[in-house]
């Protein structure tokens, strides 16, 4: 398997894209969908806007360096690989802040509709958004309904107000038909939310072209943006003069510097901004983004792709496959750029393994869960892995006590 | 009065602390009521974050580096400058976010009650964001009423949900009284939200003492936070059992690594967090938070009454007063950090002293805003700037065609 692995590195046309990040040596880094590693670039950027930006030309910079356009600028750099044109995609804040805008916004332009439909297995903040939400507003207003993930087309009908849904399950990295499902929602009269927290990046979207209504996603994870970095909206440019978000702040308005007394929305995706844009991390994140300008995404989703299945051809290969059983789908079109494991001590295993200098991540109550970035992950990173994870479990390494408890983020 | 400037800062007890900013040279900057400059310390931790942290730790930073307290730190860090008791502070957002929080939360507290009454200068983000909460639960739910600031008491009664109130008016500088106001609330029922922006770091505070029920503010004016750098909240230890937020999401969940499929509070302050924190962003605050441990405010609030004061001697030694008349109340004890300049051609006149290497701020429609934070500003400073800005008046520099139009942030 290694010359294997060494063959497909020397064939793979990606990888002198490896050089792009600051990796630390002697550690395999397979938990970018968790939170994708420090870009050259965006180290450089950190600098110079912390030191000269900042430090140097201090208030004049809002003008000087255009930092009153970087949410508009990150959207820009984003929208081809949402397949968005300008204009519909704009960075603030975070996904659940963006998505109570967005369900806020979508609810009001459903008049009488109150359901949300979503995933029981969504990632949780999406759901308590939405619980959140019908407290505010009231069951007369919002009524929160969950469904399997399999349940999803039967619950469609003219009573749903909005569809909400990640497209790539955090856990099994299942995929959903994005335009499938949002052909069968629109026949409902419902409108579509999608989370794309674990899409953006690693998997060719065409919102425009699913007719997608909104979506958010994150920025921190395959688009490498930073820890915590902005997320990101997508209002579809036919829904921008009825759609309104409740959060209405200054960054919103038409024209935040007139100090108006009262607020006029922007006529565009400009207006889903709220409060003054974290100038630090939005120009980390520009510089991030701007290392996508010649990536072809498709390409991108290939390697995803190949480096899934050969780390599954390893685990078979290492008698692996038993022991940690597969909780994502077999078929490589029908899950997201990841693998997940199950296992009771997954947990451990997953400390363990950060110890061999493998990171990899742990996902509650018993996932062990394996993210392929492909700008920056090898065949033979891979394979190294397998082979440090079979040791593990011949060994039981995991069942030492150092290993056990504590949390990781997502 | 050059030697008196000399004079004066030879017995300042606070001018070592210009050294903890990284300040360029040949410049006066006036304008740390918009956006303080670098501290030392901060710079040092941006490296440290990005570098370091995020570079060779990467997701194990979340618990090796605490990036997951970050939130609860900087409010603990902040709560002594703001007279609050411990775990009533946190970071998080922005204050436009945080403001939405409140409001709703507190309205729900009142049951029946609807109006929120403001005053019609406030910044306009606080007046925008309870337009959006009228518009978003309707005019049974939320009406806001606007007054004077000299009305304000006279429209406090019964009916009256909430009182918001930014404590320092950001064109004029005008204080308003926190301890009589929020007394005189309390007496009609009503819940009080302060917002702090122009306060924190400068003003000595005693919100627990008011009896504040909330508040928020900015940390990136006279706490060095860093452009755009996370806002924060005080929710009073008494109202945090009944108190819930609207926006919830998974950081304000009592177990968010549970990965629970239903929301439960955090019973505490950390409720009203959201999403993700912004790590780059609140590092970088906490290095500049640090610096305050061995800060008297009372210290500060001193200086900065002396170097307004001095301002005003030396504008009228120099014979400015009559041409930039003062729009902030004579009383220094009646403002905040700031004073505030009428004319015509304020833009230009704001733009030429820039021109002149002296940074203070516009605000429309014909304010000249001067800012002081005693931490690094000089009587030397006010001095020399005023000497600057009686030559562009005397030559009429400002009427020079580049030093027309453009904008700035707060």
């Amino acid at each position: 398997m290694f010359e294997e692995a060494r063959r497909r590195d020397q064939q793979d046309s990606m990888a002198d894209k490896r050089a792009l990040f600051a990796l630390p040596e002697n550690c395999i880094y397979l938990d970018g969908n968790s939170l994708g590693p420090l870009p050259v670039a965006a180290k450089a950027r950190a600098t110079e806007v912390v030191e000269q930006q900042w430090g140097n030309d201090l208030i004049t910079s809002w003008n000087k360096h255009s930092w009153i356009t970087l949410p508009q600028r990150c959207g820009e750099h984003l929208a081809p690989l949402l397949g968005a044109k300008a204009d519909q995609v704009i960075c603030c804040d975070s996904i659940s802040v963006n998505l109570f805008k967005l369900l806020c916004g979508a609810l009001a332009l459903q008049h009488g509709r109150t359901k949300i439909i979503t995933t029981t297995d969504n990632f949780p903040t999406d759901v308590y958004i939405v619980q959140g939400i019908q407290q505010l507003l009231g069951e007369e207003r919002c009524q929160l309904i969950t469904v399997d993930e399999t349940e999803i087309e039967a619950a469609l009908n003219d009573d749903v107000a909005i569809l909400l849904l990640t497209q790539v399950n955090f856990r099994t990295g299942n995929v959903l038909n994005m335009a499938k499902l949002t052909e069968m929602a629109h026949q409902h009269g419902i409108l579509t939310v999608w989370d794309l927290a674990h899409s953006a990046g690693v998997l060719p979207l065409e919102l425009d072209n699913c007719q997608v209504d909104f979506a958010v996603g994150c920025t921190y994870k395959y688009l490498n943006g930073g820890p915590g970095a902005p997320a990101f909206m997508y209002v579809a440019e036919r829904h921008e003069n009825a759609f309104i978000q409740p959060i209405t702040g200054w960054m919103g308005h038409a024209t935040p510097f007139t100090f108006s007394s009262s607020y006029t929305p922007h006529q565009s995706v400009s207006q889903s901004l709220t409060g003054t844009p974290s100038v630090i991390s939005m120009s980390v994140l520009e510089a991030s983004l701007e290392m996508w300008s010649d990536v072809d995404i498709h390409q991108v989703r290939q390697k995803s792709i190949e480096l899934g299945e050969f780390m599954l051809n390893c685990m078979q290969h290492l008698q692996l496959t038993d022991t940690l059983p597969l909780a994502s789908p077999l078929n490589p079109n029908q899950r997201g750029s990841q693998l997940a494991f199950k296992h009771d001590h997954a947990y451990a295993i997953c400390q363990a393994w950060i110890a061999e200098g493998v990171i990899a991540d742990f996902r509650a109550p018993n996932i062990l869960r394996v993210g392929f970035a492909p700008l920056y992950i090898s065949f033979q990173d891979i394979w190294t892995a397998c082979e440090a994870l079979q040791k593990i479990m011949q060994e039981k390494t995991y069942l030492q006590p150092e290993y056990q408890k504590k949390q990781t983020v997502t």
